[in-house]
């Protein structure tokens, strides 16, 4: 059903388009000194925002970003319906605690790194299907509760192989609603999780780039476009590594979006300078670079319409311990300007 | 907007009900020697469902009972277009390596033991959406590895306080779908983060109360109905505790629910004899009662409308070892037969 609101197995087009009325990013101390500095609406010199732990830090961050969030689309608190917000922590506790005080009511998602894209599509959804005027998407990450949940206490100070990548500290979050606006979400994509048997932890890369190769191909089948109608296909946290397997594995299925591609994560930091190695990773990653550097680009006129397809690798300690592979998912998500 | 779609600020009505296909519940065997056993499709004997881990057996588990459910259901596995499931884990490994197999689009869900009323509200939003013909919403929890995660080591043979529940090792799945049938989602309450600041993690119902009597007293408002509208107003997992806690509460806010209410934990061991003290606990205790004993009572006749709200409590070992209280949060759905 190509002009239907259902296309293909996986994807949604919005008869209606979603507006993004506002976007808000905070990131953190390395991320401030990296190349899209200019770009965050705030940068924070403590990474652990005055807190007692980099748990409460993320917390801190990820409320601000989203009050920040709402005071830019001048509504009120008490406006937004729906927030649906995710982390990378376990049981979701950065999110937990970060939206407490909204009293908002709320869908916790994980889709780990993919986060960004499950929430601006079940957002997009939502707002479509005329169950709320205003909702709010949001995910964030850092490095430091990172650090200590997935690999080893940062006083370890252990060596990082090359291949690995850096979790971002910041959190990103987006107003969404049907009020006409400039930016708009006009389709999904949602993904399947995908599994290559990479069990490789250290390279988050090679673990999630089949799952957005599978969601890109999907995607451009789905809506019977070529990599050329977008001006960017935008990956989460692939970084180097997982860019390099991404085109290769679209290439084998016939499609080049070499000259299209960019990888938030290989943008976010300037290596080797910054030395993060493959590049950013995280939730945060692609939510401060999409309502940071992307948005700014729309607004400029310099982008017309983005493919944003956050990254996810599903793993945790336990299951990497316990010798699972680590599989991936990815959500990718039609932004575009009215042309 | 009383006849409207959107009620009140968290609750949605359904104007086309949403029908609910199939159920399917797999329990484990301390579960199958408890009152509901007869309600269970299946009583697994083997609580690892013969994997390498505790984790394994629940990825295992809730594969089976999502399959099942697509089965009795009759259509394919293809037919699903998406899939809503959580479970307790960290970063949702149950659910990942359950899924996976299936390769339908997943949105991942994390709201604690409220999951499997998080998973039927989206889920529900997205076929009266038109997004879907047919969704899978599925939760899960088991016992060895929510103890591994949360609390001891089973080798280790902890005391556990009275006030302290029994994690239900068991998975519920439910088809949604807009083909018309005899039971039906005809709207939704959204809860919020609410805390108290409870503090003891050996005390989930307390943890927990306080977030269901938030959601129900929220959903009798912006409906404007009486406890007596319904004939259970069913919580997930607040155990005896809990449960004092929530009538408390209610009765202060002007709502007397003694008469319609009960909690699944409270149904699903026999207790004292089963040794569980306060109750039953996890995404799957009210997933598996709601699939099994609750479904067959609306089949029977007995039921003609409930209001179903899973309860979850919001922490983890970190975030309790780092001196935070444990809010918690509750969705309530309301199901019922045609008149």
């Amino acid at each position: 059903m190509k002009d239907g609101l259902q296309m293909g197995k996986q994807s949604l087009s919005f008869e209606k388009p979603v507006y993004i009325m506002s976007s808000a990013c905070i990131a953190g101390p390395k991320e401030g000194e990296g190349p899209l500095k200019d770009y965050f609406d705030e940068v924070v010199e403590d990474a652990t925002l005055g807190k007692d732990s980099w748990e409460e830090g993320e917390s801190e961050l990820m409320k601000q970003t989203i009050a920040l969030a709402i005071r830019k689309a001048k509504i009120k608190t008490e406006d937004v319906r729906y927030l649906f917000a995710g982390d990378l922590l376990g049981q979701l506790i950065a999110t937990t605690f970060g939206v407490i005080n909204f009293q908002i009511p709320l869908f916790g998602l994980y889709g780990a790194c993919s986060t960004m894209g499950e929430g601006l599509s079940l957002g997009a959804m939502t707002i479509h299907g005329g169950y709320a005027d205003y909702v709010v998407a949001a995910a964030s990450s850092h490095f430091g509760s990172a650090e200590k949940q997935f690999r080893f206490p940062l006083e370890y100070g252990n060596q990082r192989p090359m291949s690995s990548t850096w979790t971002v500290t910041g959190s990103g979050a987006f107003v969404l609603s049907k009020d006409e606006g400039d930016i708009m979400i006009t389709g999904i994509t949602t993904g399947k999780v995908v599994d290559y048997g990479v069990k490789d932890s250290a390279n988050m890369g090679a673990c999630m780039a089949p799952a957005a190769a599978d969601v890109i191909y999907q995607h451009l089948k789905d809506f019977e476009r070529k990599p050329e109608d977008y001006d960017k296909i935008v990956t989460g946290d692939l970084g180097c590594v997982g860019q390099e397997i991404l085109l290769k594995l679209l290439k084998d299925q016939g499609y080049d979006i070499t000259n299209v591609h960019m990888d938030c994560g290989m943008e976010i930091y300037d290596d080797p300078e910054q030395d993060t190695h493959a590049g950013g990773s995280g939730c945060g990653c692609s939510a401060v670079t999409l309502a940071g550097k992307l948005m700014h680009d729309f607004k400029s006129g310099k982008l017309k319409r983005i493919l944003f397809v956050p990254t996810g690798a599903l793993m945790s300690t336990v299951s990497y311990n316990e010798g699972q592979s680590v599989p991936g998912i990815a959500h990718a998500v039609v932004i575009e300007t009215k042309q």
